[in-house]
């Protein structure tokens, strides 16, 4: 967000307008704002009550917490500043609903999101449809127009709405994956993927041009636009599949230390690990636990909830390596971005070729460290937390998953996730 | 239970009826079955599905696993072994609400209880209602009088079941308290106490005769009967109050390890304690936190949420020491049950004079360790499990506290916590 | 001691000599106390500098800290009051070599105990050296027969040294057992025991006097004498032995929770428990780690070196169960105390017919939680805090082990230890 | 060493001596070995035996272990390939002093190397004498010449050996921190460091050339050399000081979170920090724990034993950033190497005027997390995981300290270490 500010600001200076927002541009964000939202309660619309409320593990949420949080998020950065007269809907709730903005004000400690039992999943309804009541009259009032400032955050709310429906999906699978009933999610046909043809595609290297730049949304640690010296490269032209992944395990590669890293062989060790998060041998063959139930391993899809250790240990099995995060985005550039899964808030089998995107499958573990690009400078205030304060022990993960939003992906996007996550979409495609 | 049943068995050896029950008898249970499992439910109606879900520490249940285990030990111990045709309501439930018992099959983990978010609070009522009425037509059913056990085993469940109604309601209070929001499970009007003075009764001890005998319900525990020689000794007339202990608090015990045992100094620190559980200073003040909402200290009130070390750090302090259990135990012998809290489903305040009763206001910790009575031997089978294999680590409680069901009391009934444990209603009375 | 101290007192009340101590009692104690430290020193002739700084565990003492903090009981206890002129050999060693006594100020970790490489072994013996000849020439003055509590605190120091001489060995054996080398305490050719014939003995019971009384040491805990009511009782003749032991393992009990408390089952779970400590199966027979380096298993010798919870176990594998304390108490007054191992300074084997004595084989696990004796009461000060502060979550043992010093051992003496301790040579006598 | 390898053997292709090395090398090997073998024990000399036992932490080790894991290092790779009849010194040593060589057999667990009494400290040096002797011999003989791979992993061992000799120092102060006596290393006068002007020197960026290449020693994560496209930059001509350092302290830093990386001040917070590792304030005013005892802090020092975290934050507080690892190889190529601290063995203060080096003082966290350079690839066989497998959740480190030899500092040399850690002499360096 930052950067598409600096740069729409860098555009306009020495106009008069720099300050005006086009109301054009006001009206299509409330529209897509109305739209995403509403998306995001369609996914909530299979759960009972019970599965709002769970937090299974520190690092996920609870349902009930991710609608509360999104709208917090439109209530302290958007309406708090520029809704006249603003009051909040609760003053306790900005405590309990902040994620980790510190100049925001006091936060409630993250592992005990889920012994909130109050304020109930009807009461979190009440108070969406409050805050959206708010912003969409904001929106679309004339005097809207000169609020420097109010585009940009309705449209960082937004697209940090999208990346929650993301976590609601895999916070909510990892929660039902704790229950020996295994419920499912919705039903649904899962066809089998098509096996395709696993290739090489070279890359010439040298000068490029790489991070955000242009028009268009992008997080602030997207940019800014550099210069990289790359070497010449090969990349694979999909995704390491299931079936080629079970190859590793049978192979016996989670006894075998030297495949690993130092840290990764000590996360094997430590939790147990035999292979990827929700795969379960029965009856003498593999099946993983997804939304949709426990299903067969289907060997040609995208292997997924593997760490970057075991994508790491896969690579060097298979004598090859893992991307950069500037080599991916190079391969990417010009491809299209097709294929995703989560469209209006359903979830939408991937059809035949799909695959082959560089977005949609899982998200792509990079050999890449989260860190700021050269010139990285976060904005000032409570909003210059979304992303630089968590530059430390993380990897950059490129591409999307199967239940990333389609209009949130872009070339440019930097996912991270801690080298030991598991519970995401993350997947492994090799490079050389 | 077990002793109950033994002394009953001894009576009637010789007698031709030695296996079969009372119908009258089968009928008394089957009325008192209806009231006290209507009560478990009455005490769950001011909760939101919300609240049902959740456990804020592991050695917490929440309440929706509180009402599906009441009612798997039923099925498990009462309708499987005697319910002609008797089918489970759900095959894998079975795992779930198993809390211990090894010989009944495998358990879900404890500390997991609260990821369950299915099956939903509507499904475990449903499942409450099916074995409540094959319960009622078993017990009523003219042939339940030839099946050995079968009496005992529906008594035994009543008893547990008023165990839990206890444990839902502190239970749900730790969970409340962990919300800053501090929900309220029920206004109610809470009078103040009535101060009283603090006397000292004195005892001759002797050979005296302690533990269960004779007719009427108890625990295996309870029993045998046997011989204990006591030295003089003298009892407190009441419980030590919520004023006596904020004194304790504000001459600086708990930050003065000469008051206390090695391992209770190190739960102090390792805990972070400064006051009883609840407990917390507002604007200068003592305020607690209870199902009624946080409110001022009642100084005449019996203190509560203290564990074994603070009670036994105080009577350092006060200079004096705790009873034993055996020296309770003589204490109370013929001492009118009253002052309890719980009677049908409501919280009942305690009138005036009630804290004398030696049952009601808190559960009185004793310098007793929990270990078998000589002679002891638990039943075979799954139920053998019930109290016997706790016998480690743990320290006796006596008394009854205001959350404790009104007939669920009786001067031989022994209760038991770790000594560092203090979410239940756990009190203290002095002796020397 | 406290006993011991109050009974003479009462002894000699009415007398002009109250406060006087017989000289030749104090000339009795300094030749005494010069056999004691000069044992100490013995026992850790065979050790390496290195061997004497290492604590493998939390709850084990380097050989150098036991080295220092006996010398510490004494310079503390004996000399700062008693010793004209006194001043401190180091003024920051008492903050050092404090064990746990909090009136006598701040102490160092215990955990950290392992990481004090200054001072140095040749220092501590410098230190040893010259608290010994002050206490030497202090317990000899003349004047000293009119100090009060002189010769009490002298005697508790040597039983106090005599404790540490039996920890010195079992931390070390801890440590060595840590070292893939398995070093070598001493070498000593060890005799095979003889197998006896395992028989009880029954106790008819009743009134029973029991505790420490009459001249002689003893610590405070063993006392007051008091009346108990004892049901009828058998005990074994002699201590369960290995081969006995190895056919419980063998049953398959360490993968049984049905025979075990349920935290018992908790430790063998967390511990990964498979044998007594120190028990190996090394080319399909059971080895364990000794003194003398790794050894085959004995059958015919008395298991050691487990836990309350596998002599509870077993004892309920075995259908039998473990004494009280005082049953043991019972058992064993008029008989001689012989067949201790540690003499001297040297370890001396068991010759034969000597496991059949109530002391010195290993320490017998009672079923009896430590708690005070009725009417119990700690001296004032910090010598108050020698046992009675640890009176909660461990359990009494009785008799003493082959590590124990032959003078150190009584029938009313009462060791303790938390239910999951293994690394004293704790086993086990049946009951029933 | 595997670059310098590859780098030297590419220059002979073509040439019939490929596999030959020159035997003056192997004479110089041979001499510069025996040089740094001395000085590894010179600076054992001032400790006593129970110095070099404890390990005060699982990362640090005992300088017993260092002495001896050192020695295996040439025992392992040098002497077991290349030695005629080659015999082990101790068959059991090789698991005892492997690191992490997994390929080198199994290992004794890291945090278990204080648990080690044996061997003693007097047979590791026996073991040191024996395994140089043969060393000596053995580059000393004329075949030694025709075996390829000797001299390099001479080289190799060699500059392993100097790492060590660091790790001893830091090792061995963290311990004596530990220890309230306050032991020191060496007596020594420390002048104080002369105020130097801070300014900053400007760089123009574009494409350069980074990573090792030519000749001369370097580790194989220092190459392959290769192109990387810098934007201009200013670098500091000096480290940060303990006095600027005490500034931000003192602005209450270690209490304000948005100072913080997210991990940064959960470090903060978990470790209880207040200030660098070893700062204690005594009197009002800071003191510094070091080799030579506890030292008012030096205001024109540079500051050390800060964590990353620590580094980070205080360059946001100082409105600046850390320096990449490129950046600051970029800034050194050319600058002089001196001002290192460990000579030959002995402690060397900084003369004036050497601070300005970019060697020496403390050692520069640099903004990057420690990865692959493009194109890298460990050599096979044990000796590949030297550097390889550490690559993740580390930040490189630059330059050098007072405690690193002289000779073992370069433009290209890459430490690197967790962001949490702190026991090393690590420092900070400002760029923007």
């Amino acid at each position: 967000m930052l950067d598409a500010t600096r740069n729409r600001t860098r555009n306009r200076v020495g106009t008069s307008q720099a300050a005006r927002t086009q109301p054009s541009r006001l009206a299509d964000l409330a529209t897509r704002l109305a739209d995403v939202r509403a998306a995001t309660e369609r996914l909530c619309e299979p759960l009972a009550v019970e599965d709002c409320v769970v937090q299974s593990m520190p690092d996920a949420s609870p349902a009930k917490w991710h609608l509360a949080h999104t709208t917090w998020f439109f209530e302290t950065f958007l309406l708090a500043p520029h809704a006249p007269g603003f009051r909040p809907y609760h003053p306790a709730w900005s405590t309990l609903f902040n994620s980790y903005y510190v100049a925001a004000g006091p936060r409630h400690p993250r592992p005990e999101r889920g012994l909130l039992t109050r304020p109930t999943v009807r009461e979190i309804h009440g108070y969406r449809a409050a805050v959206d009541e708010q912003v969409q009259t904001l929106l679309r009032e004339p005097a809207s127009a000169g609020r420097p400032g109010l585009a940009d955050v309705a449209e960082l709310g937004l697209h940090h709405e999208q990346q929650h429906q993301e976590l609601i999906l895999t916070d909510l699978l990892h929660a039902f994956s704790k229950n020996p009933l295994e419920p499912v999610y919705r039903d649904a046909p899962v066809p089998a993927s098509s096996p395709q043809r696993m290739a090489w595609r070279g890359f010439e290297g040298g000068l490029c041009r790489v991070g955000h730049e242009g028009g268009g949304f992008a997080f602030d640690n997207e940019g800014p636009a550099h210069l990289f010296h790359l070497r010449p490269f090969e990349m694979a032209t999909r995704l390491v599949t299931a079936g080629e992944y079970a190859e590793f395990v049978e192979d016996g590669a989670y006894r075998r230390p030297e495949l690993w890293l130092s840290d990764g062989w000590a996360a094997v060790q430590a939790g147990g690990w035999e292979a990827p998060l929700y795969w379960e041998e029965r009856d003498g063959a593999w099946t993983r636990f997804t939304l949709h139930g426990r299903l067969p391993l289907d060997p040609a899809a995208p292997v997924a909830h593997v760490s970057y250790y075991e994508a790491e240990a896969y690579a060097r099995w298979a004598r090859a390596r893992l991307p950069t995060e500037l080599e991916w985005e190079v391969h990417v550039r010009g491809a299209p971005v097709r294929g995703q899964f989560v469209e209006d808030g359903s979830l939408v089998p991937l059809s035949r070729g799909e695959a082959e995107s560089p977005f949609g499958g899982a998200w792509v573990w990079t050999a890449s460290p989260y860190v700021a690009y050269p010139g990285f400078r976060p904005v000032a205030g409570a909003l210059g937390e979304y992303n630089g304060k968590f530059m430390a022990n993380q990897m950059v993960l490129r591409g999307g998953s199967c239940l990333s939003p389609r209009s949130h992906l872009r070339a440019s996007y930097r996912n991270f996730f801690p080298p030991g996550a598991r519970w995401q979409a993350t997947g492994i495609r090799l490079a050389r």
